[in-house]
């Protein structure tokens, strides 16, 4: 008997560690582009999950950017098919007219298609096959972004989509292997033109700024990139956590109203920030300003330090205008809002 | 009158910055190498600092490594006698034989002479010429070697050095700055060879990596790096305050004495250690096995999660082997030193 590859040893450990303990019974969902990541974890999950008493499903979504596409996607769904997962899914997006980037916008019609597959079918889960690479990707796009400690924790293992599980099986599976599962199982993996497209960000990153720092800082720079979102994000849970309790505390107390029944738009007690740690006082007027209904696309780091100002230098300056036509000022020791 | 040029004013009120409001009396020093950047901090803070109704010495260090270090130590006390820097020192340090990599050995013996300097002078600060770049490079190599929060905190502004306060007033000025400073005031700045010499990681990060990452995202991309490691130091701070308070709730109460007086060879109670976040617990674990006595340079993060693991997944496994020869048992509900 042969042995088994290790590159798909590591793709079945990698899927069979996310899958157990899944707490609801209905299939769970792949997200499959039929590039290497996502059909190996298809693979994975098509060896797995039936052993594991569980129906795999799949679902590949056709953006309609590229020539080829529509037959792309009927392809893989055909070979889903063939392979045994039920349901099968292909779904077209429409990504034109959509706010933000190319990237962004393709983003997010993909996941909000797939977050309405997986409701459809009850899925308990949806996969997706985002490797090691890129989420070393995500995390020098993020700093290099200044999208502050929040974008640097990565993507997640796992999170909510619109009230299903997001799982991410593969952030500690790097690209390389699964390509090499992918070529032991003799499939031909599509290679998405975006991903050497320098016109996308990402794309440069991952042809130029990793390269660039593998070679100048050895291999390990790719699982120390990804260490270092895991620690950043556990920190980010924790100061999250503590801001939301901090909230709560700093506002006003209102008459006759039992805790956590407070009104949303009542003042917050400057006192009580001003004995914040600063990286906690942030977050609450953050938390508070997209409480009181800024649009946090629009929500800068310059909004909350001009709220941060009226707590910690306040020479009686007038009130800070924050997007979603708000303003807030301070009036007798409070934060309010006008 | 001729107009000051741009770069000119930006190194002075950087330094300017700086130095208001320094709470001691007492010269400020310079540490000079005679680079662009740090001959462009000696520059400013010779305007600044008299101004300030305060003295301005001057530190330049011969690390002893390269051919003609003594010469253009001895021409850097030259210029700075004769720029009115008093007092001025040329100090020659050993580098050979001290442990770590090269990089790190000559950063520790400067800045040991760099203190006692500072000591010997009664100096109220101690400034260095570390611009946006080195911080954007320490905080890309932090990443790079999953050092964590902490590393990508990079360098702060201030910090304390044995009991002196430790400047950068540049942390937000470009190198192009501090060179077109001195280019405008007519300096012609010692390029240090290693700088390019890429058998250090630093000079490999300055030299491909950085411009890999400002040809892919940007140029924006350092001053975003730098905001970045602003935002992760405010979180590392508040985090390791409340750890601090978190690490003496954890500690046994011992008989008859008042909380503040407990031996720091006491154990640590464990349902409390298990009620913090991952992100403090871990930090709170961290402090503690530094208390008894393990070193922080082998004390990995592989260590606390051992130490963590007696906390939340306890299967009566052993002691837990820490550097420093030290063992911890969880006993009782308690973790303690054995």
């Amino acid at each position: 008997m042969a042995a088994l590859a290790p590159a798909v040893a590591a793709i079945r450990v990698a899927v069979r560690r996310a899958l157990v303990g899944l707490p609801t019974a209905g299939p769970v969902l792949v997200a499959c582009s039929g590039g290497a990541d996502s059909l190996a974890l298809a693979a994975a999950t098509a060896f797995v999950a039936p052993r594991l008493g569980r129906p795999a499903g799949l679902v590949t979504v056709d953006h309609g950017l590229q020539a080829g596409s529509a037959e792309r996607a009927a392809a893989v769904a055909r070979w889903a098919e063939e392979t045994g997962f039920a349901p099968v899914e292909s779904v077209r997006v429409y990504v034109a007219g959509r706010p933000g980037g190319p990237e962004g916008a393709a983003r997010e019609a993909r996941y909000q298609a797939l977050a309405e597959a997986a409701r459809r079918y009850g899925a308990s889960a949806l996969l997706t096959g985002h490797t090691r690479d890129d989420q070393a990707e995500t995390v020098l796009l993020a700093l290099a972004r200044g999208s502050g400690p929040r974008g640097l924790a990565g993507m997640p293992p796992r999170r909510d989509l619109s009230g299903v599980p997001l799982l991410r099986p593969f952030l500690d599976v790097s690209r390389e292997q699964t390509r090499r599962a992918c070529a032991v199982l003799g499939f031909t993996p599509w290679e998405d033109p975006h991903n050497v497209d320098p016109s996308y960000a990402r794309a440069r990153v991952r042809a130029d700024v990793l390269p660039a720092l593998v070679a100048a800082l050895g291999p390990a720079v790719l699982d120390n990139l990804a260490r270092t979102a895991r620690l950043v994000a556990a920190d980010t849970t924790a100061l999250d956590d503590l801001a939301a309790a901090a909230l709560a505390e700093a506002r006003v107390p209102t008459d006759g109203r039992a805790a956590g029944e407070r009104p949303v738009s009542g003042g917050l007690v400057v006192t009580v920030l001003a004995g914040l740690a600063p990286a906690l006082r942030t977050r609450v007027l953050h938390a508070w300003a997209r409480e009181l209904g800024a649009p946090a696309a629009a929500l800068s780091h310059r909004h909350v330090a001009a709220l941060d100002a009226l707590v910690t230098d306040w020479r009686g300056q007038g009130a800070v205008y924050l997007p979603g036509a708000l303003r807030v000022t301070r009036h007798d020791g409070l934060l309010v809002p006008v």
